[in-house]
């Protein structure tokens, strides 16, 4: 089971809902310069009075304003026939820039529910929310700036507009109402804030960088991946090119996974109804579900997780502590029914194959095979020259426990205390985050960061202390008696979707070698070459190697340029001299000229790139 | 699109809906001796008149009874108390035996709806299908044996009860009309008929052998697949022994389709509703289909098959001459409904893991294209020692133009004689079968017998010349005119889920060395010998040999049983002399005793055997 954190600091408009769904999107906001969140959250406001400033009170209603990983932003519904775009941001932008320097205290007060409502009975947005807390008791806040302005908003925020050193407003967009395309399309300015200028600046030059590297245009340019309106939002389609990514990913996971033990396993997409009641989805996840499928009476429903199914296979047979730590792996695809106003690209989907895997073992195993775990990652990190990471270790607290986390108490502070051990034995990166944990155990969120520098969340890992008892999952012991074991969940190279996604941004599409849909793009010069050029092919496929052959009636520059927009490492260029002396012409994708080479040359230094999955090119 | 031959020939109890089910089940009975459907079908009427005889008229209700593959079975409703078990055999075959002796002629006759009404008028079951068929002009006949017995029969049969020279009766079982659970159940008593005895002995002996092979037996004792109620009918989870065969068939099948020049793609396992509507699978195959998920206002269903996906990724790009043949390849899961009393071990699913491929090609590479796949066909055979198959080419016929078939009879003549000359030139063992084709093309069922003899219908070719219309896909010919594909699905390892309980049946759970889930148990005698057993199996492993090692405190001849038991191939025994002389004492699974070797010597040996497919072990 896995889930993601959550970083949404919002005002009220927020719903509660859209704070459970599982959050994905990219994040330069990394858990160490949350410090940034009160800074954003009244930047977001000095946007709202700018706006009212500059437009007057009666053209829009606010609906909501969260800071985000990246900055913030801000959803709102014009009125009164209020158009605004990015040709108003210098105008917004200066105006904000008043606020600022005027250094306007921002100061929060508690007020009651009906004071509340009074005070923004004309807001649908705010009434629906207000409405919604209805009886809960919640305290209920509002930020003022200055005299004149004030919100609905669960804070926190800096003291003073004055504050804030560095914003920018960034783009516009459409944004539908909790995400739902059946609610209304309001208007979303993103912007976003720093500590100072020079931060500022650094971000804009990785959000320029960024859109060059954009996995969506390069999942497009490099044939990776496409949707289609016919098969339905959220559900890529895998062209051949991304088809070798994905298998070469999976070999990578299984080679990696058969080494440490893992066993694999395979199990249906669907399930009848019962299964998720008992593992406990069904009650709190069913939102986050397809609907059922009503099949002989029963309900069938599309499986979100693998793991109840994976635990249905150790209760399957008698396990004795001999066969302890037991891994079952699976790239199993799940499906989460996500609001299509939330779909992005790879990284959010409807349908995502995971890198799964699920670790029975008893207590004294835990450190060791929580290590284990925690190595393979940074392998992989290595593997994808991923140098920058943090995991966030995300523990319970007192006063969630019979409501947010199981009512255990000892058995939480025994589990944190094992995972925090393993994690200060390994020196790994690590923070601690209080009051975040999973239902049933701590977990940690792990974040990469990107050759530019941006943050991704690539998957959590999870200890489970809870399910294998809901399961009845039992071992027997050393004594010959009955124990429950511990579950580990994990999924380091995260789904396929976000995986390629990350992998596409962090090498801006140049694929290392061993990962290049094509690895070899051979280039005849004439006609006269082609007979030379497709035993070419033949001897370099017997090695293994992915070769495109250009047999079109181009001009060479011409089949260099497309080779190169293809992110091919190397081009091979054939003429009459290098098919007379059995060479070829070694082009790389970033433009260097290695010159002729022996062809077994070349064969025998590539083969050995691919082997250990070099990063760099020859030169 | 894949569907399997139709080979029953029933009384007209059987609903026409049956007859379109796609017909899985072992075929003992092959295409080459169809001659036996008239004697099959005789000797169920047989059975039938003797049950009249010994229990009189009124004690069942007839319901239907067809000749199968495997010979015939009987399905009545018991009437007034009437019970029967296979203790009652005995009497019924002599029964049998009495009316075969007689000689009494079956002859035909030919009535009206209304006659046929009066006379079946008590027989609730004859009555539905003669309601069925009211208004549709179909020409209706019976069957009488001797003057006294009659059934509504379509037949044909043999000239008289004396031609039934071998007759047996084999089980009782209970089975639901139209094997839907929400019907009545009935009784069904299976038998079969030969031609001779010793054909019949024969076959019998078959059925014992086959009985200790059946691989639902073989399945739950080498721990392959389970089903669990929880999860659901039809929908096999696999353990991570079955796990590993699946591993392995697909790099067998990955590694020759990249030969082959496939690539892979990968698609989801659902779609919106249009896709299978443009299809032709929603209008025509829905009963087949698990029933839809309404989502944001569309309805979404499981895929039974990946055919539209893949013409989807074909469309997607614009595409060349130069391109094809175009070979997209997915192991791909589909969701069937079959009723669950249809539902039959890894043979009859209603989850299945597809070795599907479709080819866009030319007219002019329609040859050679085609041909590829039939001898990646003839290769898997030799991998997996298949000696035995046949071709079943099921071709158009003329009356089914526009109706059956699509309605274009000079394609249908030009591919089947495509087709047909593919065959022949490929000297393949082939047999024409008319009017059997699929709705868009001519295509090829599989029949592949496992070494004790039993027929399985493998998979099925297919040429299709119609979908790629409807898909609107196209690529653009040398004179750079759009031009209209022809495809061929093909799925030549067929399911995981068939071909795995092919393989169990096929190799009595002998899986060959590559393919079994422990290839080697290491059994040390002593607890003095684990650290060497230990390092032993990290040496294999090193090579890539799944190793299990045994360091239950039991007795060496206990843990050789086990061993047995799991069919692992070769077992190392592990004693003082042993670990002194750094060898191992190898003995197989079928009991031959190889005696003591240096380690790297077994490594080597089993290496070569792994590498080659090898089926057969040391000795």
């Amino acid at each position: 089971m896995y889930q993601f954190g959550h970083y949404y600091l919002a005002c009220y408009g927020l719903s509660p809902q859209a704070c459970l769904t599982p959050f994905i999107i990219f994040l330069s906001m990394s858990s160490n310069n949350s410090s940034l969140i009160p800074l954003r959250h009244s930047a977001e406001h000095v946007l709202t009075q700018a706006m009212v400033n500059l437009y007057g009170p009666d053209s829009f209603y606010m609906a909501m304003g969260p800071a985000t990983p990246e900055g913030f932003y801000f959803d709102f519904e014009p009125l009164n026939g209020l158009k605004i775009s990015e040709d108003d941001f210098p105008a917004l932008e200066a105006e904000m820039a008043k606020i600022v320097k005027s250094a306007l205290p921002i100061t929060r007060e508690e007020i009651s529910l009906d004071e509340a409502k009074k005070m923004f009975a004309s807001n649908p947005y705010k009434m629906e929310w207000l409405n919604s807390i209805e009886g809960r008791g919640e305290v209920i806040s509002i930020y003022k700036t200055g005299e004149s302005f004030v919100d609905l908003c669960a804070g926190p925020h800096v003291a003073t507009t004055g504050d804030i050193k560095a914003f920018k407003l960034l783009s516009i967009a459409g944004a539908y109402w909790h995400g739902d395309e059946k609610n209304k399309m309001l208007t979303r300015i993103y912007g976003t804030a720093f500590n100072s200028q020079e931060e500022l600046e650094q971000y804009l030059l990785m959000l320029e960088e960024a859109k060059k590297r954009d996995h969506r245009k390069l999942g497009k340019d490099l044939n990776i991946y496409f949707y289609d309106d016919e098969i339905g939002q959220g559900l890529p389609l895998w062209l051949p090119n991304g088809g070798v990514v994905i298998e070469e990913l999976e070999k990578l996971a299984k080679e990696t996974e058969d080494k440490d033990g893992y066993l694999r396993v395979k199990t249906p997409h669907i399930t009848k109804e019962n299964l998720f009641i008992k593992s406990g989805h069904l009650p709190y996840y069913a939102e986050s579900m397809y609907p059922p499928m009503e099949v002989d009476g029963e309900k069938y429903y599309l499986k979100p997780m693998n793991c109840p199914f994976h635990h249905k296979i150790f209760g399957h047979t008698p396990r004795s502590y001999r066969d302890l730590p037991l891994k079952l792996a699976e790239y199993g695809t799940c499906y989460r029914y996500e609001k299509s106003g939330e779909l992005f690209g790879l990284m959010r989907v409807r349908s995502m194959q995971m890198n799964d895997a699920h670790i029975y073992c008893t207590e004294a195993q835990f450190e060791k095979t929580f290590m284990d775990v925690i190595k393979m990652y940074l392998y992989y990190f290595e593997v994808f020259g991923v140098e920058k990471y943090i995991m966030r270790f995300s523990t319970y607290s007192k006063d969630g426990l019979g409501k947010k986390y199981i009512d255990n108490e000892a058995l939480w502070i025994k589990t944190e205390n094992m995972v925090r051990q393993c994690l200060t034995n390994g020196k790994v990166n690590f923070i601690e985050v209080a009051n975040e944990a999973a239902f049933y155990g701590p977990k940690i969120d792990v974040q990469i960061y990107s050759a530019i520098g941006k943050e991704f969340t690539l998957a959590t890992n999870q200890v489970d202390f809870a399910v294998p008892s809901r399961f009845d999952l039992h071992y027997t012991n050393a004594e010959g008696q009955p124990e429950t074991p511990l579950c580990i969940h994990r999924a380091p190279l995260s789904t396929h979707e976000r995986m390629i996604g990350f992998l596409l941004e962090h090498f801006g599409g140049n694929f290392p070698l061993w990962l290049s849909p094509v690895q070899v793009s051979l280039i005849p010069i004439t006609d006269a070459q082609h007979d030379y050029a497709l035993k070419l092919k033949a001897q370099l496929e017997e090695k293994g190697i992915r070769v495109n052959v250009d047999l079109r009636p181009e001009k060479m520059q011409g089949k260099i340029r497309d080779a190169q927009l293809q992110k091919v490492p190397y081009m091979l260029i054939i003429g009459g001299r290098e098919v007379e002396n059995n060479q070829v012409s070694v082009r790389q994708r970033d433009g260097q000229d290695l010159g002729a080479m022996p062809v077994t040359t070349f064969i025998d230094t590539i083969g050995k790139q691919i082997t250990s999955k070099s990063l760099s090119l020859i030169k």
